[in-house]
């Protein structure tokens, strides 16, 4: 799990952080999927959040990995104990991000990601907005994004229309976030969101080892 | 002075940014100078702020470009008409940064880099929030200082002992800076400044090219 001693994103000295909470917001079809996969991929240290959901299983997923499946009375509980970072309800069926596992990661210095939308977002700024960063995904072009949504061959022209009309939705909100990137090249996007990561990784608030260091670099055993 | 469109921090559609002001503080002997230097042969993007300074003008310094050489009484103006984004009194001698071509810099998206101490980065951070990042280098360990000071061997055992001093009271403001390295080997901490810079750069806030993008995209002309 540590980055190794080389990793310019990682003080040799200076081993203990914070992790990192990461959101990546984009319209569907701007590549946030690929991206996250690729960015966990490249780098171990970095996980994807698992959602509660009111959604019935669907084959090849795995409870506590793809997500906690829990029915509406559970999801009812959960809200109203206020163990949700951020919770929504999309097509009938409620999603939530729990809070503790969260913050036990965070705590022990692990980056987790989040695929959601602007709402989500705007959710787990107010409850952890410190160990935060929002990073939203840009299309090259509204072409771009209809030819990519087409290209995945499996929906008809009604629901393309309103793919369309949600993503027009989704990039309104394009000036909430910290970062904005345009997703023209994958490898330049990827390597862009590593960036981000590395560099905030860097930020003293996040080095909770940075104490402990000074006060022995100040006054040596 | 543009990035390569390949260049990761450097969004290929995205070309309007605004500069960058980089306060890079450490204690003498911490490695300031050879990042700086090495940092601005690496990224034509970065210049060194030029101060205005009444200190006499060296063999081989050349006006205006290591500083702007003014007298007591010209300094005195400057500061009375605001004309100073920071400055402060060294050694008998005044030395301070104009605001004008600082803020120029910026408009034009070029990064100016700050060789100054915890006095004057709090002064910048006054004036120029929200265009500015601090960060500080910090030595692995205070004998390695010591050795490095030691190293240079202009300085008799007064002297050093004063610049350790120095060093301390500079390391005590180390909290009040955005991003903290440790500079245990010179390579990775020069990677982690440009990490850093380049991640700052990929800020929402600082691509002013954003909103005419955000338009064209969502009303094609």
């Amino acid at each position: 799990m540590d980055p190794s001693p080389t990793d310019p994103e990682s003080p040799p000295s200076s081993p203990q952080r914070r992790g990192l909470l990461v959101v990546l917001s984009s319209p569907s079809g701007a590549g946030k999927t690929t991206i996250s996969r690729l960015l966990m991929a490249a780098d171990p240290a970095i996980t994807m959040s698992v959602s509660a959901t009111t959604r019935p299983m669907r084959p090849g997923e795995v409870d506590g990995h793809d997500y906690q499946f829990v029915d509406d009375a559970r999801f009812q509980n959960m809200v109203e104990a206020s163990e949700f970072a951020e919770y929504a309800t999309v097509f009938n069926h409620r999603y939530g991000t729990p809070a503790a596992p969260v913050r036990a990661a965070v705590e022990a210095g692990r980056d987790i990601l989040f695929d959601i939308d602007w709402q989500g977002a705007r959710q787990l700024e107010a409850s952890m907005d410190k160990d935060l960063i929002t990073i939203f995904l840009l299309p090259p072009s509204i072409a771009e994004l209809e030819r990519r949504l087409r290209a995945r061959g499996t929906d008809n022209e009604a629901v393309i229309a309103s793919r369309m009309q949600r993503a027009a939705d989704e990039i309104d909100h394009w000036a909430e976030y910290n970062y904005v990137l345009i997703n023209e090249e994958r490898d330049i996007c990827l390597a862009q969101v590593r960036t981000i990561i590395a560099g905030e990784r860097l930020k003293r608030s996040r080095q909770s080892g940075l104490n402990d260091f000074v006060r022995t670099l100040v006054s040596p055993a």
